[in-house]
């Protein structure tokens, strides 16, 4: 950690401000004078000809003039002027810049090409640079704000209330949201590590970021916003550090719909790509999606706050019996478990509140047993219970006068808790009350939906299998094969897969009329019969499939008639003949498929056949290459899942098979990325355990 | 309204307090205390024989001594002692009263006793009863505060923010929950009519407060918080009420779990009952179902501020551009268009902001434009668009000092809105910015999922159709039938059905092997042949059934077989014979069905047969009878209703023959409740549009 390359960049001993300003209402001005409020240590270097000082601070005609080591310089000056002072800077030495300036790519043009040459400036010279169009960073453990965000003025009046034991990072493509996020931590008395928006991302990226605070000490969680990943690679290594050190990474990933896409575009000139690609790679890290903001900073308040969990079962106890029954059903809505204490600790709590609570789950001790202090002994008795997992308790923190727990008995319990005990409040809480429990390290929860969320992903985190480095090495299946063209009929796609080692059913291509016979005797009837021709992807919406062939009558119909439909539906379809099958056994159908993302390249999925995938989106994805581990687990999220696992009494059918299918598919499409774009495996039948699958159609689509 | 019998209770003249003390850090106290810092015009009259005085009001020793006319008598007492002054206060001729003693039903026993002779008392009286276990209530336009909830108080430094033109009702079966509400409402400057904690409604429940809130002119929007309704019938009346005078409701339901069931019987001693049967109702009459404090909160909020749009077209109009990206994501969440500008109002846009701004939708115009006061420009041009149904404007408002619009030019618009415009702030809104916006009637919304939420609820309101009184008449359709057995077998089933005009497939129960050949004469091959017996309801897991019966030599086999599985199955079993029916032509297959609920009586479904109901619960509920339109909105709300209306090329289904049968069930359900538990017709086939429906299997339960 102590030799991260961007240490320099968050913990700098000297910052230049190019463009420096005394104008206080103005950006260039704004940024000084936090810089200053926050009580930064190093050394300041304002550059700008036109004052000879501001304030106490000698002023520098040109960075040349500084002449010292500069560990930051941070550029605020118009967008034409941008390049030459980046080349001024990387000449004095300057180990890192950021350039807040807008004007480059989110415009195109002329002004892309600036910051292509900015990008080329810090690959040749090693400077690192943030932005353009960026909004610098907040150091909060060492008070280091190179922002201009007024989020991170220093109030007097307003002293920054830190109610978590540990720190959240906050890496953000975009500055607004970056320090919102910030704004409402701090609100809630979270504390924070450093906050970074990456702006235009010319060189350091979001990705590199995230490596950072993997790697960071002060960081214990990170908040994450993406509009679209520029460093896959460094991107996909820095979710694996974190994951490795047990760091949550809790994600807003926007760009989901064709105007959030549009915005994300047109913001700081990023792509949004392909959400499902996204989601893919979180998955795979464990990473926590959630797409609102007080919902992210109330689930890192979560992790900033608590242990992680031994097991799904929570405990709430309540001073408002309708409130305890709210978070009871938001719990269980998560598919927690708010069990009934068993009847010993039932008789224990009721002993400590009056006739009209309840003991049993939520646990409603009433207004009346704050008051004789039961809330902290009740809190206690659960603590150490071995039916309890996590403990919510849910108060009213309105008053400004008075809390409903004494800090000398809760703090204790609080400092030594082995299970998470959160507070959600009600009524929203008064700056009293935050300040108070802040004081015993409690986080006041005021939003029911975001608290529900934020134990159930404490849980989740307890059961989350990193999957590691088994996942197996890209390999290189058919390394005969040079090219595969753009579109490849069912027969030639099977035999690919075949190749590659995947069984598919016997069957045979008949080209012409003359050769049924002979095709045919290798046949146990029924067959299924299916026209052959790259020009005719979706076989059955041309007619072009008969299935249950029962002899060689009906198979030489069947194969005119297939022939002729074809020609009535696409006569320039070349066709290659028709294909003839053993009718599949039964079984459940899938659909296993890949298909190659252009910033994370090939992802595997799977879904539920028929129906479900398209009205129920019923699909989980990956990135490929996946373990059979992984593979189980895809299956496992699947809502379809009960239907492979004896549904109805039906018998449990062969998951390892699929699992294996997924797997090697996803081997196939890794490794073979450069000349296949797409695998669709649709249907698949699952059949009964032991009894493997059936490919019944594939299709694959080459780079040509 | 003028007349409505519970104007005396929200706007009393004179109070009692019984109980009333000097001690401000008590119930009673504080009551008093926050009764007179509202300024309460009318007379107090407080009752406690160990005073003379409190304060400069006078004090008596009893009821009876007061002898004046009191509108409002509020108990604050021991639960022993509520009763007897309860007949004090009837005998006096007190009109109504509220009781905050707690200890009665929730405790259970004599307590229960006490409780029910209260609710005898109102009944003989005429004296009408809110509680006991009630939290009191807030009229707030006339400042009167018959409660103890400290959210309440008055705070001289803390002047009431009022940023909403309409005002809000909030009916609570939770005192802690109902003033919560109100506290959150209060936060972001929605105004509020009345909030009433309803208690453990002795007499005064829930509906007759929605009816209240119905009818009462100070009141625009009504949140209910329900545990379970005791009034049902009262409690429908006032739903039609309300959906009639166009006023929305948002409610939250819990006890959806198990635990908050078990919380909400132990708390006012309510019973939850089945979530599904609220949900239809609430679905007939338009309420907004929310599980969320903030979310209703915001829901509310944006119905007390904006008109009700004419489409669902938004403009997203930003200072961020990753904030209007979330913004946009959000809405489409929703189900929202958020479509590119025209090119004209592009052009328009493109004058007023800056060249790395964006028109296009999100408009992002950034802080730039801000400054040179675009912001209220572009909103003006959004509001004139023809192309744009709401207007959601994306700031920051953490600034003590700046808001980012004028208020001389943004109150105008406001005033004017004949579109929604809705204000959301990603940081979190300052005091300063919030009153500065409440000036122009603007509320600030915080929450991104809620804000969506509330755009969404905008747009479906302009769309709800009233299903009027259009609904069919409760009807006996087999006024013959004395009785309904506990459960009857298919072929009973279906006989019932025919009876009250059902179509039914033509079907022989063959009761012996020497009728096959006479009964299947009628018939055309193939047929299926399914078991009959009341003791063996799901046929197919005992081998009752086999389809496609292709002779009379395969039917008398299948005959012996059936019999003979069935004996082994359940050797007990009462056996009528095998039921032959032709098989049914091909068609989507769907359930349709009703259960008696104990609250709310016949609920009709329907849902997607097959695996979908149960995996992906895809199934829409309403109160019975339906009428056509209601059954075909049920239809359309179904995840699968796209797999009707022409999935993937198949032909459109008869969705019309669907409904009828909706209709008709419904109807039975309803005119036979008393003899009739459920109907479950699963699968019913629909065939292509205009080719009907067949009833594949149906089971009916009778009360016996």
């Amino acid at each position: 950690m102590s030799k991260h390359p961007l240490n320099t960049f968050f913990a700098p001993d000297s910052i230049a401000i190019i463009g420096a300003s005394r104008d206080e209402k103005k950006i260039p001005g704004l940024l000084l004078t936090f810089l200053r409020r926050n009580g930064f240590a190093g050394e300041i270097y304002p550059v700008n000809p036109s004052y000879e000082s501001i304030g106490d601070l000698k002023c520098y005609p040109s960075i040349a003039a500084v002449d010292k080591s500069i560990d930051l310089a941070i550029v605020i000056i118009p967008a034409r002027a941008v390049l030459s002072a980046l080349q001024e800077c990387a000449a004095a030495g300057a180990k890192n810049a950021i350039v807040i300036s807008s004007g480059f790519a989110e415009e195109g043009g002329e002004s892309a090409d600036m910051q292509a040459e900015i990008a080329e400036l810090a690959r040749r010279t090693g400077m690192r640079i943030s932005g353009p169009n960026a909004e610098g960073f907040y150091n909060e453990p060492q008070r280091i704000a190179a922002t201009f965000s007024p989020t991170v003025d220093v109030r007097p009046d307003a002293p920054r209330l830190l109610a978590s034991p540990r720190r959240v990072g906050i890496v953000a493509q975009s500055g607004g949201i970056g320090f919102a996020i910030y704004n409402r931590a701090k609100a809630m008395g979270v504390a924070v590590s450093k906050v970074i928006s990456t702006g235009n991302e010319s060189d350091l990226a979001a990705g590199e970021f995230l490596d950072y605070m993997a790697q960071d000490a002060d960081t214990d969680a990170i908040l994450m916003f993406i509009e679209g990943i520029r460093d896959p690679h460094m991107f996909v290594a820095a979710a694996r550090r974190a994951a490795e050190a047990g760091k949550p990474v809790i994600v807003t990933k926007v760009g989901r719909s064709g105007a959030g896409e549009r915005a994300a575009a047109s913001h700081t000139a990023s792509m949004a790509g392909w959400t499902a690609a996204y989601d893919a790679v979180f998955a795979k890290y464990g990473f926590i999606v959630s797409h609102d903001l007080d919902e992210a900073v109330a689930i890192a308040a979560a992790f900033a706050t608590a242990p992680v969990p031994r097991g799904d079962r929570v405990a709430v106890v309540t001073v408002s019996g309708g409130a305890g029954a709210w978070v009871a059903d938001t719990l269980a809505t998560e598919g927690l478990q708010v069990p009934e204490l068993s009847q010993s600790l039932q008789a224990q709590v009721r002993a400590l509140i009056p006739s009209y609570g309840s003991p049993r789950n939520p646990v409603d001790i009433t207004a009346q047993a704050v008051h004789s202090g039961g809330l902290q002994t009740i809190v206690g008795l659960l603590e150490q219970s071995d039916d309890i997992d996590v403990i919510v308790v849910v108060v009213s923190l309105a008053s400004e006068t008075r809390i409903p727990v004494k800090r000398e008995e809760i703090k204790p319990l609080i400092d030594a808790q082995r299970k998470p005990i959160l507070f959600f409040t009600y009524t929203l809480p008064s700056q009293f009350a935050r300040t108070e429990l802040a004081a015993s390290g409690i986080v006041a929860f005021p939003g029911i939906t975001a608290l529900g969320r934020a134990v159930s992903h404490l849980v989740r985190q307890s059961r989350f299998k990193f999957p590691g480095r088994g996942a197996p090495e890209l390999s290189e299946p058919v390394s005969s094969l040079k090219s595969v063209p753009e579109k490849l009929s069912e027969h030639e796609s099977k035999l690919l897969l075949q190749e590659t080692g995947i069984a598919v059913p016997p069957g045979y291509l008949i080209r012409d009329r003359s050769q049924l016979a002979s095709a045919l005797s290798g046949l146990m009837f029924p067959v299924a019969m299916k026209i052959q021709s790259r020009d005719i992807p979706h076989k059955s919406e041309a007619g072009g499939v008969k299935v249950n062939v029962r002899d060689l009558d009906e198979a030489a119909a069947a194969f005119d008639e297939l022939i002729a439909r074809a020609r009535t539906y696409k006569p320039d379809a070349k066709i290659d003949g028709v294909l003839a099958e053993p009718m599949a056994r039964p079984g459940v159908e899938m659909i296993v498929g890949t298909v190659n993302d252009d910033t994370f390249g090939p992802i595997v999925m799977v879904g539920l056949g028929g129906i479900a995938t398209e009205l129920f989106k019923d699909v989980v994805y990956r990135p490929a290459p996946v373990d059979e581990a992984e593979a189980m687990a895809m299956i496992g999220e699947l809502k379809s899942a009960a239907l492979l696992n004896g549904f109805r009494g039906a018998p449990k059918v062969d998951t390892a098979a699929l699992a294996a299918l997924i797997v090697r598919i996803s081997q196939l499409a890794a490794g073979l990325k450069d000349r296949v774009s797409e695998i669709e495996i649709n249907p698949v039948r699952v059949h009964e355990t032991g009894a493997g699958i059936t490919i019944v159609d594939a299709l694959i689509a080459g780079r040509g």
